[in-house]
């Protein structure tokens, strides 16, 4: 198609999952997408590390280059998706220095060297695009950058991780046990051979920072992010859970807290949530982002987290982004951490926990634990008695109103040493309501 | 605070419940704007009809002013949020050709006049945003016109209207009829005195055609989208589908097709869709749209779809956007039309259907009726029997398999004559599945 414009070279790093779609994509809407930009989107080369290598997508075999460099100095735009740090930051910001402006889906890169190379860009009139970074299709870095920049958050809970979701929902519906979830997940091609990032929960933490970082306007570094993952939680659980009304999930929550001092909590962590919680209802690999804004009050981001073509949805809208003010100049995104809110340790959240203790079924046993939440300043909204079979123990199930987290942390040290108490069998935190 | 850009001059029109909350929010949040934005947002005055008359919120009287063309031409920005086609055209229209950005929320405006008014300020290179004329606060624009820009949109399923929701939900959890439930909801603020506009679905339709225009970058009159109300919604189809496992939403569906012609068809109608179905968890006033794209898969956009505040965050967010475009220049966003799709009658749509029938309880009923829709193309997937008191007349629930919808008016017109058939009871669209 004839444009008033020269083509916009743009050079791809990485041809896996999400890279070849996004090469597939630009090849066979070249039309419709010039149509958009008001330019050509001119796909100048591949970057991979053997040229060589077997490629799902049939792509033409010119464009494959193991010279990354040289592609990326000759080019407008600069897709990066070969993932983790390095060379990805190397490159990313060789192609900010040559005057490229940037399209990455890598969320591990951001997480850690996001406010480095946002500073980098900013400095050099360059602009960093990560949409995919968070929520693969869903569009959410946009809307908190955006949509939400005339109101104040005030607190983001996530379903960031696919995988954790995946073993989540098929312990909750089928009873398994953690291992045969996870196990089903591998051989479904849900989870990785070796699954530590994501149930281990570092996939999700690295999301919350950066959602965390946009929705209060501050840095915030991964390695503040309070993380625990989901290989302990038990089917015994789930199935209290479920009894009680809830649903087990793993949040990513990022919020402002004003325990004495004042600043940010960031935690991913398994949590039981209401099941009349929209979050309760995002089942499978789905993914989904919750919302508390002053004045927007609730809103919620659902959509697919992963996988190729969802992913390359949202790098390819990025570009789209990038290609038009290629053209037009102007403010693109920018990211500011001028609120400066210090990130704090989770002891100065408050939450509700729902705690599960197995006790020796003898006479003053409730008014000696009654009195260990009391001591504490945690106060109880309802127990739950159940015999544990052979009348050696009973199952007590303690549902708490909201309380400090480091007065938890005492009371369930507390607790481990009462005469009473067998085992603290489970303390999980509770959100939305 | 100190900025290195002149303060930009924004003009509001209009002091109901979301203009308050507007100049309320620019005047509190003055610094933290100014941060964000890098220049300081003046608030240079508010025009309103009569500036004597009383006001909710409390706001300095020496804003107010009558002479809203006035105010208009000294501004960089002007908010419009009056409502209603006219004088709101003609000072947007003023607003454009005096070089200012305009903010609108006004959805009958734009939807009537969207692209007559995004052409001229095209021509002056200007921006026209109206993030708060589709769903309250919940970001619905800004991810069609930007995140998706690089995939293809197939269809939107959208929950745009508050009242009817909140009908609708009322309906189906307490069993009340229409009536008692519209009475409640006036009473309680959520439906209007006169609540034709909603529940005849003239609010739903004007969403309808803003969000397909962007969807399918094509031009999409308003008179062109089907309508249909909940006025005819009765407590007895709302039973009939719950105990078939669906609720009963208005939707505005906005979809492609390619029956014979190819093109658009939008609609806005009572709508069965699965318990199971995202949209169908969406209670009360809330307000969510669904979007499914080649690439993204399925996403869904959930939040408060009305209310002063709620409004407000979303005029907010458009106008930090247009306070940074006007600094740095650029190109804003746009909306394009080349994608020139024709909008279709609903005739052409194929969708599967619930029909209720009440029929003679004789021999050959079943036959007779089996015959009907076998003639007229449309498949049937089950059949449900059910007496209907006194051995005179039995009901029949159909649900049919995928259908035309041309097919099935000439089918529900066949069964109106034939012998067996006392009455069509309920015809209703089943979509989500």
């Amino acid at each position: 198609m004839q444009s008033a414009y020269r083509p916009i070279r743009v050079a791809l790093l990485g041809a896996g999952s999400v890279g070849s779609q996004v090469a597939r994509l630009l090849l066979e809407n070249k039309d419709e997408l010039a149509r958009r930009v008001g330019a050509e989107l001119e796909l100048s080369g591949i970057a991979v590390r053997n040229v060589g290598a077997k490629r799902d997508a049939d792509l033409p075999s010119e464009l494959f280059t193991e010279d990354a460099e040289s592609l990326i100095i000759g080019s407008d735009i600069v897709i990066e998706l070969i993932g983790g740090i390095e060379p990805a930051k190397t490159w990313i910001m060789l192609a900010l220095q040559s005057g490229a402006d940037v399209v990455t889906a890598n969320k591990a890169l951001i997480a850690a060297h996001g406010s480095e190379l946002l500073g980098l860009a900013e400095q050099l009139g360059a602009q960093l695009y990560y949409e995919a970074a968070v929520g693969g299709a869903i569009p959410i870095i946009r809307p908190l950058r955006e949509s939400l920049a005339g109101d104040r958050i005030n607190r983001v809970m996530g379903i960031v991780n696919g995988t954790t979701n995946y073993i989540l929902d098929q312990m909750e519906s089928t009873g398994a046990d953690f291992a045969d979830a996870l196990k089903e997940a591998q051989d479904l091609g849900y989870a990785e051979a070796d699954p530590t990032a994501d149930v281990e929960a570092y996939d999700a933490a690295s999301k919350a920072a950066i959602l965390a970082s946009l929705a209060f306007h501050s840095e915030v570094p991964v390695e503040q992010v309070y993380r625990e993952g989901i290989t302990s939680v038990s089917a015994m659980q789930i199935e209290t859970a479920r009894d009680a009304g809830y649903s087990v999930k793993l949040l990513a929550i990022c919020e402002r807290v004003n325990e004495g001092e004042s600043g940010l909590v960031v935690r991913v962590h398994p949590t039981l949530i209401p099941l009349e919680h929209p979050l309760a209802a995002v089942r499978g690999a789905y993914n989904a982002v919750f919302v508390e804004a002053e004045s927007a009050g609730q809103l919620m981001f659902y959509g697919a987290g992963a996988g190729g073509p969802e992913t390359a949805s949202a790098v390819l809208g990025d570009l789209v982004s990038a290609a038009k003010r290629h053209i037009a100049g102007g403010p693109g995104l920018s990211d500011s951490t001028h609120a400066n809110l210090s990130v704090l340790p989770i002891q100065n959240v408050r939450t509700r926990f729902q705690i599960t203790l197995e006790v020796q079924d003898k006479p003053g046993v409730l008014a000696s634990v009654a009195n260990e939440f009391g001591s504490h300043g945690v106060s109880v909204e309802t127990v739950t008695q159940s015999a544990a079979g052979a009348g050696v123990a009973a199952q007590l199930t303690i549902m708490t109103h909201s309380a400090l987290e480091r007065d938890l942390e005492s009371l369930v040290e507390s607790l481990t040493k009462n005469d009473f108490v067998v085992q603290v069998d489970s303390v999980i935190r509770v959100e939305g309501i």
